[in-house]
């Protein structure tokens, strides 16, 4: 069945009540009855849940073939967990049948995907797909279709029971003898936790892994010791350098500037930019870089940011010193700056991924968003935007927050060059859509700003500004004319990946690649 | 049915699972299905959930018979919003057959008590239990037997779907437009809001009313805006005089100073007093002058509290503040000094009612208690006691933590004179068991020391120390020495209150009063 974003879903798909997108907000306003964990009772008072190994705990939590484990990738492709429990499942308790559901995977996580060709792991759970997971799932290897989900549908299917975690394993860079968690204190830290809250609160088990045990209690918690079953004291649970960088850096290139420089004028140009306004970006270059014109315009209007989501990074900790934003949550910290800062810098505060995006709850901080800058690999002529598969169909991306702030802000801005290498970036149909045109409002290029045509009041915005715009399809016919019209990517039959929209329904598919032939 | 503490629990009680007390920690290691609500799915977003009246969110979350509201008691004797919402219940949409789940009932709530005569009102579960609604429901006048339940019990129940909340109530000092609510930064501040958590993670809708709106978003919410659906803004959700005392002062009685030096001698005595130790104690007279001296017995010794939780008041933040405690974590401030203190004095937290107590999740604080120094109404030679009934056997009381902190602490001491007026405090049987004695270890009466016998580890810890004791029942004949042996309290058949122990048995129940007659 076709979507509303134009995509045939395969029938078998549609199974158990699942539907094809129907356009935003499609379920709003329905009632949802939520899942629940089994958990242990702990009434007798245990001095410390510490236990000797992963294996150990993997024993206590009663892992068996089939059980779904879960991640969180606030150490980012400096995580070592992930690995060595699937290690520990795989090769010390010789487990089969696994599902991974992470919140994002990349090439740290390179290992696992031999447990995928070998058959060991039959199911992919995430946000982000990158490195060799990406390439063997792209390959057909895995058991059954990876399910992709943006960092609020994540939490969404887990409280609607479409994710059972049987055993939830937590990262944490500082964690106490019974479990309360921290991302900081330690020598790993991450800083907010906030991918790990909803995990943690509906697994059945949580197991805590940890290289710096601290004392008794470990306040204020991520998570909370009333929800974890066992702690595993190991030497490293990533590497630092690869966790947090020293610092985002705002770009110099001045391709990525004058981007920079035009989001900041279309955002000044909307009726959203006025004090106590809200704002979320990205770390890629021009969307960083957007911070910098933006404190521009504020200071000439004289108005403050009310308050800032995201990832964060250094140079968002750096306007919240100055107090020209009063307050930013955060649910995951990129740089060291901002894990420094986190519960220390006055105003600076840890969201779970729920409070962020869920599109289920009662009303995530996405839904309060005036402005949101995101990049793209691919943008469409209908907006709709792939931030998941390569220009050679294969898994290396990841939706993540992206469909979940394009829906709920009022003002979505799309920015990244007309083309890369020799790739057009604006197209006729991207590879994969993960987040709908209907969530997008403006295109920000190097060759000029295209305004989706559902928002009239934003061209009004622009015109009266005197920001000039064009069509998306003369965008996509100028990088057609720079890089050539691209041959469609070939795909064999088989779906590999499903791609969720955050409310639950399906949005895309993604097949098994077909090694390019040359037709001549 | 007998159960453990020798209480007759009728059959007709015994249903759906239900079981008599069976002893501490019987439902230890025991696995449970939590419950979950159904609740509303807000993907579209909106700026404000701000409706004109207490009415109209009851309406807007389909208020109707037979529902069950629950309310939190951080504004304590000064709390104007169970009556506000019963009384648009009642009277304005003409409900019937309404349930009250309340953290704790007071005589701020006297007007309930004409619902529960008019039968409006059918169903109370509470923790406290005081006023007229404790005179009407001893008197036989609710059409259910009410629950009576400890603060660990009550989030246990919630958890277990032994309560349904379909609508809650948050009495919010600040909140902003779509729901986070913080105890402070407003008119009425109550500083933790510690037992509103555990019913905003599980009912079906949630009602908040402030009387002081401030800007989105208000962080860190103690309640977050993704559980609630509307706000109502009130003119004054309490009376500040009474939801915090000015300071809680020490006791100068010097009855109230000998007793509360000997707990700190006993405590003193223990191998749990060393670096690091942890503690709480109540605020009544001897307990709170406990504080003093175990200062003076930590200076000698060299040592520091590692932490303390509780209900808090200003004497413990003012050791946190001295460096002599390094954490305070609380579940509710009794007085302006706590309140002004939570999440402002570093290491002073707040934490749910759920971490606090509940004996059903994974390890709550109170399992990891050193010392709790509590008071009591009675106390029978088994050690059972009561904080629940007077010695006209009328509800005016509250087991609050008092089961739930003997249950998990390592060293539980009582502390009470042993007459009040012409009242034996130690007595053959307490009217009703609300602490049962296999979690009681010392108490500390003006006229003698008596240590639980399940306890011998203790008792060559006071004869080592020089401490003297005598057994229970010499403190109990001493009693009746002075006062006489009371008559027997007269009931009738019906059985108005269950009294639930924290793990969800039954402990005891409270029938209906019979007025005194003199048989002569």
């Amino acid at each position: 069945m076709k979507n509303a974003v134009g995509r045939e879903i395969p029938d078998e798909l549609l199974v158990g009540g699942r539907e094809v997108y129907q356009g935003k907000n499609y379920m709003d306003g329905k009632y949802i009855k939520k899942a629940s964990p089994c958990t242990k009772r702990c009434e007798k008072p245990q001095e410390s849940k510490i236990v000797d190994s992963i294996a150990q705990a993997l024993r206590d939590c009663g892992a068996k073939d089939g059980m779904t484990f879960s991640f969180h990738h606030h150490l980012r492709n400096g995580d070592y967990v992930a690995n060595m429990v699937m290690k520990a499942a795989v090769e010390e308790l010789g487990l089969k049948d696994l599902t991974i559901a992470a919140t994002s995977l990349g090439s740290a996580h390179d290992p696992i995907a031999q447990y995928i060709e070998d058959g060991k792991v039959i199911g992919i759970q995430t946000s982000g797909i990158r490195g060799r997971v990406g390439e063997v799932v792209s390959g057909g290897k895995l058991k059954t279709p990876a399910i992709i989900r943006s960092h609020g549908g994540r939490p969404r299917a887990i409280e609607a029971g479409e994710v059972h975690i049987d055993i939830a394993f937590v990262a944490a860079p500082t964690s106490d003898c019974v479990g309360n968690c921290r991302g900081i204190g330690g020598k790993s830290n991450c800083g907010s936790m906030g991918y790990a809250m909803t995990d943690a609160k509906y697994a059945d088990h949580v197991v805590v892994v940890t290289d710096c045990l601290v004392d008794f209690p470990n306040m204020p918690a991520s998570v909370e010791a009333i929800d974890v079953d066992a702690v595993v004291i190991v030497d490293s649970i990533g590497d630092p350098k690869k966790i947090a960088s020293a610092a985002a850096r705002i770009s110099q290139n001045p391709r990525d500037l004058m981007m920079a420089e035009n989001v900041a004028k279309v955002i000044a140009s909307t009726p959203y930019f006025k004090e106590g306004f809200s704002f979320q970006t990205g770390v890629g270059g021009p969307s960083l870089a957007a911070n910098l014109f933006l404190e521009k315009y504020m200071d000439e209007r004289g108005i403050k940011m009310g308050w800032a989501i995201g990832g964060i990074c250094g140079p968002m900790v750096e306007l919240l010193k100055k107090g020209k934003v009063q307050k930013v949550i955060d649910v995951q910290d990129f740089d060291l700056d901002a894990v420094n800062s986190i519960n220390n810098t006055p105003g600076h505060y840890e969201m779970s991924a729920s409070q962020y995006a869920n599109p289920a709850n009662k009303g995530a901080f996405v839904n309060k968003l005036d402005f949101v800058v995101l990049a793209a690999l691919e943008v469409d002529t209908d907006f709709n935007v792939n931030v998941l598969t390569g220009s050679d169909g294969v898994l290396r991306g990841a939706p993540g927050g992206h469909p979940d702030t394009a829906a709920g802000s009022k003002c979505c801005i799309i920015v990244t060059p007309l083309v890369r290498g020799r790739m057009a970036t604006v197209c006729e149909h991207v590879v994969t859509v993960t987040t709908p045109g209907d969530c997008v409002d403006v295109l920000v290029t190097d060759y000029g700003i295209a305004v989706n045509p559902l928002r009239p009041d934003l061209i009004e915005c622009l015109d009266k500004a005197g920001i000039a715009h064009v069509s998306i399809e003369a965008l996509k016919e100028k990088a057609y004319s720079i890089v050539g019209r691209p041959d469609p990517v070939q795909f064999k039959d088989k779906v590999v990946a499903v791609l969720e929209a955050r409310d639950g329904t399906i949005l895309d598919v993604v097949r098994e690649i077909k090694p390019y032939t040359f037709e001549g």
